[in-house]
């Protein structure tokens, strides 16, 4: 029978607030094969490209970033909010809904050439990823792919990630 | 040659705030090798103790906590800040050096008499790790182990955690 992530992944109305639509991916984490499965999956993405790191976003792109570092044999980075990071850090300004966010990355995480996988859970509006990638490219990495569990595609995130390799694993 | 953890862990004097020495762990997720030994390491702190789940704390018990979970082939299970976790849960507060703060999980995520292992990255005083022992045992888990990266002895966490097992890997 083929693995289906979706049936591991929790639709929550109205979270975190009224009218939105959150996916839930604990019960996958509580499910070992499922996990398993879903690494295999993310790496199978990537094809035979090779990667020198994987970079993951604060917190749920932790989950599965470092599972899939392990399987892919590279570091894992992670990117965090402000305040986290305790070494000499870059860090980029991005637009939310109503006001704006900051991300952060270490400045010794990437040498200039390394080729890096960017990893999150979900692809949403695509804020989040474009100031990623601009953090990972000021460092001189080169993005081969972002890739995500899921895509929320009706928020067309895709759309300002147009010079970059995207994929997903199930998109909504 | 040992695989000496200490290698990998960065001091960072005066962080987050002045006179605090704060164990930098980005260093060691960046090197695919070590953070292979030490999944191993904490592995073998559970000898051949048998686990149902592996519990860890947000964030920076997420890295190691669902690499863990993966090498010992069992889910993981995040506790989380509050607001974080969208399905029923259940919460514990907890006291800070000046006043309290909350931490929460998912209602469903251990079923009644399942063994557990607690996972963080750094044991100081033991108040988040007393916390999450309420919230498993709440639901009916048993705490098999906590263990930790590294342990700031000076701060007597264990005095918390006396009717616990409780290891790690490298001590200050």
């Amino acid at each position: 029978m083929e693995f289906n992530i979706k049936e591991y992944i929790r639709d929550i109305q109205d979270f975190p607030k009224k009218g939105v639509g959150f996916k839930d991916i604990t019960p996958l984490l509580n499910d070992h094969q499922a996990t398993v499965q879903t690494v295999k999956a993310l790496k199978t993405l990537l094809g035979d490209q090779k990667i020198d790191r994987v970079v993951g976003m604060e917190s749920r792109g932790f989950f599965f970033g470092t599972l899939l570092a392990a399987e892919l044999g590279v570091g894992f980075i992670p990117v965090r909010k402000p305040g986290k990071l305790p070494f000499d850090k870059i860090s980029e300004e991005y637009a939310l809904e109503y006001g704006t966010d900051i991300l952060e990355m270490h400045a010794d995480a990437i040498k200039p050439g390394e080729r890096i996988l960017i990893h999150d859970d979900v692809l949403a509006t695509g804020g989040t990823a474009e100031a990623v990638c601009k953090l990972v490219e000021r460092l001189g990495g080169e993005i081969v792919q972002l890739n995500f569990l899921m895509e929320l595609s009706f928020l067309h995130g895709r759309d300002r990630l147009k010079n970059y390799e995207v994929k997903s694993l199930v998109s909504y």
